[in-house]
């Protein structure tokens, strides 16, 4: 056969590597193994810890059957013993929200735990799907292509919220009509909510079917200390970025002209920016939560990098990666002010800055409500982030924070600053109180030199990446973790995996302990809190001990591409193991690897 | 030692994947291995073979004695035999250019040829460097840490052009002052043209130093069939684009919602996009030479991608990757006219058009110098992009062609069109020539999908990334063979490899032999040709023969991550491999693996 024919045959995802890594072993913790070798499912013990939120009074109220039944204690997997595994029992299956690495490897899980005697059935398109009613058949041959390899697209994925009630009926109607015992909704904070109203729901309607939540997010903010180290997917997007950023790290240095501005997806927490930074120890990485706590502003965000700028200039560097959180913006109190100041403008003056037919008209308007604080603010940004603050609306009218270019923002102002700077070296360069000590040579040469920037977004590429070996196995424990909880019949838990550095230990959380009732502009909302950087955390000190040395010496590194074999294909995290307190980053332990059999 | 001690000694580049990749063995084609299994130079001997370009007399006129010389012969290493390897000879190497992965094997590759008797010397920052004399030596323990690592950083590079006497005269004061025999020269098709011009120059001023080249570029269209099937650096950068193009068509099927718009590096040839389509089999792909070889307009080009979202949409998908590759404007053969058209009247009209104080009454001026037909084609692009057309230059007065962000150009276009056969269905859907053939259902369906589009692009994340397995050998090979051609006394050539199924053939091809004299804007130039995408080759047909398939039923690859071990680690280009008619691109074979020895 010639290479054309074997080229065109192909078609249809099997590249070379996606065919190898299907037949790749999984590692197995102890407690889903069984006397014969063969995985099958754990049955759950109590442990003496619980999970208790604040304003759990609240909680208790709203999830009466659940927290009733569950006493917030976290459960722990123990072997099944010899008690015959439940048969007959219909379980379905979802994804929500955004991708992330390792969601087929739930499934591949679910299916083995299940076994023969039972039925798992996908959900296509997510809640939208359960509301419908689209759910198919999953055998386990069905995994067999699946298994190992990236994406949601196997079940498809949605955003849409159950909120109303006869979105609920729906739910119910599913539910029933498909006779399910358990129902497991892999998702972010959002869905894990959400899965925590549906098993209540379902519970004071009288059936009987067990809803299990998935920690999901590439974002890493899904977490809740030794209880939950991590969500899946945030160790592969992690990898794909900080690969994408060591390569540029690399390039900076051989081309050695250009500074990369580099924006990385993750809107509220800088987990993944913290991660990526400790990777590959960029010139700068902006942490948002830092930014908060110190109350920096705009301008003194600008300060810190030109300084950093100018610093490596006189040391003969003028080039390096700037590292930049999607969702900084909005961690800059200042800007925070003024987008809750422009909200409240919105809402109030609606109709009047709608009519008005201008652009102009409408900063005329706008700019005497502001505070002088804001109106500053406002007037001192570029022309585009301006009008787009005061034109573009999401679907609550408020501004579309997500929208504004932040690390054009910040190229925009750093080259005032520079030039400023260049045409005032006097004010910046020489002794004094904040001052940059240089020779008359190195100020020349500062003033020379000019600032070529190149800025980049990366997100999607980390989503759907075929899952690390860390993620593949993580996700196949969470599978086994939540098919196992529907056998036995438990009801508002969240899987989840701890101790990856000693075999992996299996827990269930009970949903209703990782909830809290918050009033958000006046209205009581059931949320996850969102897991932020802490700035008292060993990943935080990790960086902020060293970056100062990354910024002067240009000490970048380059991790380089996902490994599927030889010896560095085990890493986990470095975030991950200096907060949990693991000895290593460079080889997890989730119990000994297993061939999965899909026959 | 705890986690953060550990962490903190990784800085300066060790990241895990580097500390063991450095430690991998090198495959050696058999010419380069002595009787006792140690690596060593070879020989040369002429083939039978010629390389001539057309216009050869005006070649041989300027390049008299190099011709003279080499008689365009190409040469063939053949083993060193039992004579001793010559001593104390002086060799400079030097890297021009964009980074491509493997620029640091080439070192080692001359390292190893020269030995222990014989000085190797790295000029810094590229032929900038030449000029000033910036060198120092390297030694074989320096290798140690950059071998198998990517980026340009060793040495650094430039862009600079040796054309001027007093260059070249410093040139020669370089090559006198460090008494050099031979001068390396990496990079793309100016750089070895300038190497020949240099080797032409020292033998003129009767100055023994053999000068060498060595073809990198990411790009691919440095390439001469059978003698060339490609430059170094495509490799790597194509498996890191096919990666992310991969990984956002798997995001694409999961999320189904989004079209992702990618730009891929490559500003004349679409050897890049071809070659991430193959491996890829995204929904569509654009290749530059097919469209300037069919003569497509703008509005063909989106009609072309419109009907082919639309037919998707009647067959249920909504999603999916269009390539473009970054040159694109360039080969639209009208742009091209309206680009020339403008460029003629900026230089006519510089003082005039110079002198028009607003935009709007440089537009004025400028629309009646124009033809109807360009003058319609300026006024149908989005504001923005006449603006740049009208107001940025480069350094010749020029429009600045690259700087149009084509894919936006053609978001744009495309969002423009779809509305339109949204409200005037019947024109598109239906019987007839040309129309789509769709129910009134799946109508109703395409009137009421959005299109959400992403836009990326894809460059510089590829130039610096550490080597493939095949870039890293294939450099190595291309060092050992300059090294091998300055101790054999031979100077114009330029470093080749072929055969890459078959051990590797090791060949010195005649630079002169490459070079072609053309007349450009009047003015003689001397160039290597860019090797464009030949609508007659294997590598295009297979993707001519396929797309349709592709298009139609979402029959995408996500290669996945580059591998250094495991049964996947091995592929070369399968446009490379289609091309040279090699039996497969998922193992190549330049010879046994050797452990590099650099104490």
């Amino acid at each position: 056969m010639d290479l054309l024919t074997k080229f065109s045959e192909t078609a249809g995802k099997h590249s070379p590597l996606e065919e190898e890594i299907r037949k790749l072993p999984l590692p197995v913790s102890s407690v889903f193994v069984g006397k014969d070798g063969k995985v099958r499912p754990a049955a759950f013990r109590e442990t003496d810890m619980k999970l208790v939120c604040k304003g759990h009074e609240r909680i208790a109220e709203v999830f009466p059957r659940t927290v009733e039944k569950c006493r917030n204690i976290v459960l722990e997997a123990v072997p099944f013993g010899d008690t015959p595994v439940p048969e007959g029992k219909r379980v379905a299956v979802l994804f929500s929200g955004g991708p992330a690495a390792g969601g087929h490897n739930v499934l591949a899980g679910l299916a083995i735990a299940l076994g023969e005697k039972n039925t798992l059935y996908g959900i296509r398109r997510g809640p939208k799907g359960l509301i419908n009613g689209d759910l198919f058949e999953i055998r386990k041959e069905n995994i067999r292509s699946i298994i190992n390899i990236g994406g949601f697209d196997y079940l498809g994925t949605d955003r849409t919220k159950i909120k109303t009630d006869r979105q609920f009926a729906q739910v119910k109607e599913t539910v029933v009509e498909n006779k399910l015992d358990g129902l497991v909704i892999v998702g972010g904070d959002d869905s894990n909510t959400n899965a925590a109203f549906i098993g209540e729901y379902l519970q004071a309607e009288g059936i009987g079917c067990s809803v299990i939540g998935i920690p999901k997010t590439i974002d890493g903010d899904m977490a809740a200390g030794k209880f939950l180290p991590i969500s899946f997917g945030f160790d592969t997007a992690t990898k794909i970025f900080s690969e994408l950023v060591g390569n540029l790290n690399q390039d900076a240095a051989s081309a050695v002209k250009y500074y990369h501005f580099v924006k990385l997806m993750g809107r509220t927490a800088s987990k993944i920016t913290l991660e990526v930074a400790l990777q590959t120890k960029p010139a700068i990485a902006l942490i948002s939560e830092e930014i908060a706590e110190k109350n920096m502003s705009l301008e003194q965000i600008v300060d810190y990098i030109v300084k950093i700028i100018a610093r490596r200039r006189i040391r003969g560097i003028n080039h390096g990666v700037i590292l930049v959180p999607e969702g900084l913006v909005e961690f800059i109190p200042e800007m925070r002010r003024l987008i809750s100041e422009l909200n409240a403008c919105l809402a109030e003056y609606e109709r009047d800055i709608h009519d008005l037919p201008t652009l102009e008209n409408k900063r005329e308007f706008l700019y005497p409500l502001l505070s002088p604080q804001s109106a500053q603010l406002m007037a001192s940004l570029p022309p585009d982030i301006q009008e787009m603050l005061i034109l573009d609306r999401d679907d609550h009218g408020n501004v579309k924070v997500s929208q504004i270019e932040t690390e054009k923002l910040l190229i925009d102002k750093i080259r005032f600053r520079m030039s400023e700077m260049k045409r005032h070296a006097d004010r910046f360069f020489g002794e004094g109180e904040g001052k940059i000590a240089a020779t008359p040579e190195q100020i020349d040469g500062f003033q020379k030199a000019t600032l070529s920037t190149q800025s980049h977004f990366l997100g999607y590429e980390g989503r759907s990446s075929k899952p690390t070996k860390f993620d593949a196995a993580f996700t196949f424990l969470l599978g086994l973790t939540a098919g196992s909880l529907v056998l036995a019949g438990k009801t508002g838990y969240m899987a989840a995996v701890t101790d990856f550095d000693r075999g992996g230990r299996i827990l269930a959380l009970p949903l209703v302990g990782l909830i809290t009732a918050e009033m958000r502009k006046g209205k009581e909302e059931f949320v996850i809190e969102k897991s932020l950087v802490s700035l008292e955390s060993a990943s935080f000190k990790a960086f902020s001990l060293n970056r100062d040395q990354w910024s002067e010496q240009d000490l970048f590194s380059s991790p380089g591409a996902i490994q599927y074999w030889g010896p560095t294909s085990r890493q986990i995290p470095v975030t991950v193991a200096l907060d949990q307190g693991y000895p290593d980053f460079r080889d997890f332990n989730l119990g000994p690897e297993k061939a999965i059999e899909l026959e």
